[in-house]
């Protein structure tokens, strides 16, 4: 980046604001869990949405590549600047307008945390439907960029189903809002919607209007014991079919359980060891106990299981569940894949996913777990060899053919760029570069992300990502 | 269209279902309102999606524009033929597999009607969550294209909240297909929502793959005589809060419904009449009646109710919001305007709608009805000049000035093009062109849709939609 380029960026953000110093900009170079790193010519945080708009603008016409980033909670490297790009932090636009109570909504700045919009909307009686363990720091707009999923999909969908309106900035510094509120709107192309889950690739998130859910206090939580995937599947219909108040399916196995039993230290929690676990949450305004309770007797397949009411008991029956990833990190370091599948088909893919990595990389071991209702397992990989590249390769070709996805939640990101096309056929893959470049004819955003071949953005200005 | 062409495409889709005789191609060169009226220079009525990618290869070679139609039931003029376009009609591809009773999902043909999609999966125990009038002609395929709305929007979202995969022939002839079923992918562009609402702009769509929700038998309904639309939308607010079983809130007003009693020769629902009515409908596994009941006697609002359970009953309240199409057919020709506003404002457009319709047009009556929690008002101008387009101008521009969108549910077809302006901006046409642009470089697809000035695309195939 010329010296010319770095003044001009500096007066539109204050010069405060533009991190050069190799100290300052380390935090955004990493990712928290180590494994991406990258470097950036300059963090730069932009105030406010008009900033966003004059950054984007003189770095389109220098052709300079930004690289978004949000809370830096990501898994798959999509918010790590790579090749001296510019990296734009959104943390700043954490604005928080007051709850809209007549439509149940709240507009918000990109930057703000899950953890503060949920502190606000419950205040006044709502939820976010979505919820995911790194609330702390993840923000909205990163949620946004990845369409992030997490534990009650099932119930409220995915991101892009809270998304109502979203403000953002376009390759060319053009800004398109549409922040109204409107629960049907069927005038022109879902922009909002083909801007979630595009990991920063066509455009910068500013704002969202998004929708709430009743805030539900009344919850139970039970633990079930089963003997393998087929039983919990069953049950998980049952319980979907039957249960309005029905909020999390988490399934896990009895590798995973002993794992987290050693490193926390925790009892058993039932006399026998199952092949299966499923930890299951109703949440309703009265109390989901009975309606959970008659499911449950009317399922054969359950061997055991624990119900918890208040809060103390119900976390200790998500404990099991919830250090999963603590207790695997301390294993080991893991190679995490996030893949989803038809849920017909998870038994198959369960039951060979192991056999398949250790064909290749003999002592490998798996430990799944995942949301069982989405079809969406956490395969996590330990053992010497766990983060050798072609344990993501057995697992994604077992994934392709299972007509299964590479990323449930997590996006693509850099990390499984290189085998999309596994899962995404040569026209789908076609059709989302003919609009990555009808966007970013330059392809300044987020150069390396998603698509298997990156552009040399800077180098070669007029070749975009074709 | 060259004879050489039009063997070609017999070839293709076999002669038989090549009509080019006048007699045979009228039923699809006209709409069912009788507004839109065009020509084709054949309906083709391929048999499978690959005689649909054949078709488009073809004619994208040769730069013919064609136009899909469904059940040909728009309100817009979407799918009616212009300038001797190919009418590309997808009724044959109507193929119907068995319910996915572990995912609860089912794939059929975009052919299909609502109506036959309904009593398809009824019988497995599950419903679908879209509803219209026009069930018995509206296909999948179109109702995909206009992203259709209803009464349950408030449950279970617009169409594209149903639809899990797409299978679609793009401009080129290139199938993109993502069929399994995976509740979570994020793995690249979501081009299946993308798709949705594009009115056959982007590509054509031949099956899908939907979620299906569970078949709700125990219903209650409501009927509400309230003071005003302020009072009525604060009822739909506690109503939105306290009842997870709501299902579907419409409102009317009295004028509305003496047209519909006169109509009909119902008798009046209340001693008294109200200046706003509102039509719930709670539904759930168990009885919803007490849970409505409660919500309703906690309601101070509420003038007037009736409530009923069993279905003739409920076919009576039902009757005076449904006959309100017919009655005000039966008063004149209407012009229908469907609009959607933020849920706040609707209060404010209500009031002024009909003075600023006769400021232009003196002497003309408004009809309002709608879905109340989805912001949604069904505007219906009566009188003499009622078509006049200065009585859309006028309520375009009142919808522009609270904030809304001058198009809730029917798309914007060739009936709304000129006005797409009003409510989106100029950075997002230029977004929604450059997709078009992208995806359809020829401009073949539904030219005139959407977009405000058309591209003469058959005699000036080098300009596109540009």
């Amino acid at each position: 980046m010329t010296p010319e380029l770095v003044e001009m960026l500096s007066s539109v953000v204050a010069p405060g604001h533009v991190l050069a110093d190799a100290d300052l900009k380390a935090s955004y170079e990493t990712d928290w869990t180590g494994r991406f790193k990258g470097s950036a010519s300059a963090v730069l945080r932009p105030g406010d949405a008009q900033q966003v708009a004059e950054v984007l603008r003189v770095c389109n016409e220098a052709a300079v590549a930004v690289v978004a980033q949000g809370g830096n909670t990501g898994l798959v490297g999509g918010s790590i600047p790579r090749d001296s790009a510019v990296l734009l932090s959104l943390r700043r636009l954490d604005q928080l307008e007051a709850v809209d109570e007549i439509s149940g909504q709240v507009t918000v700045g990109a930057g703000l945390t899950l953890a503060r919009l949920q502190d606000h909307v419950r205040a006044s009686g709502f939820d976010f439907g979505v919820d995911i363990a790194a609330r702390d720091s993840a923000t909205i707009g990163g949620m946004i960029a990845t369409n992030a999923g997490g534990t009650r999909v099932l119930r409220y969908g995915h991101m892009r189903a809270q998304v109502v309106g979203i403000e953002a900035v376009l390759a060319d510094g053009s800004l398109i809002s549409r922040m109204s509120g409107l629960l049907k709107d069927n005038s022109g192309y879902d922009l909002a919607g083909l801007l979630v889950g595009s990991e920063g690739t066509l455009g910068v998130v500013t704002a969202a209007r998004l929708r709430l859910v009743p805030l539900l206090t009344k919850r139970v939580t039970a633990l079930l014991g089963l003997d393998d995937l087929g039983a919990a599947l069953s049950v998980v219909a049952r319980l979907r079919s039957e249960l309005a108040s029905l909020d999390s399916v988490e399934v896990f196995f009895e590798p995973g359980l002993e794992l987290v039993r050693e490193h926390m230290r925790l009892p058993a929690p039932f006399r026998e060891p199952h092949g299966c676990y499923l930890l299951v949450e109703c949440a309703s305004r009265r109390n989901p106990l009975e309606e959970l309770g008659s499911a449950l007797s009317a399922a054969e397949e359950v061997q055991d299981s624990a119900v918890a009411t208040d809060g103390p008991d119900r976390e200790r029956l998500w404990a099991y569940r919830e250090h999963h990833t603590a207790a695997i990190n301390a294993a080991g370091v893991p190679h995490k894949l996030d893949i989803s599948l038809p849920v017909e088909r998870m038994t198959s893919f369960a039951e060979r996913v192991e056999a398949e990595v250790t064909k290749t990389i003999p002592g490998s071991r798996v430990i799944l777990f995942g949301h069982a209702a989405d079809g969406n397992l956490h395969v996590n990989v330990l053992g010497p060899e766990a983060d050798d590249e072609r344990v993501a390769d057995a697992v994604f070709r077992l994934v392709a053919e299972h007509d299964g996805s590479i990323s449930a939640e997590h996006g693509i990101g850099v990390a499984k760029a290189p085998w999309l096309s596994l899962t995404r056929s040569e026209a789908d893959i076609a059709a989302m570069r003919a609009i990555k470049r009808a966007l970013d004819p330059k392809g300044i955003l987020n150069p390396g992300v998603i698509f298997p071949t990156a552009p040399a953005v800077a180098s070669q200005p007029g070749e975009a990502s074709s």
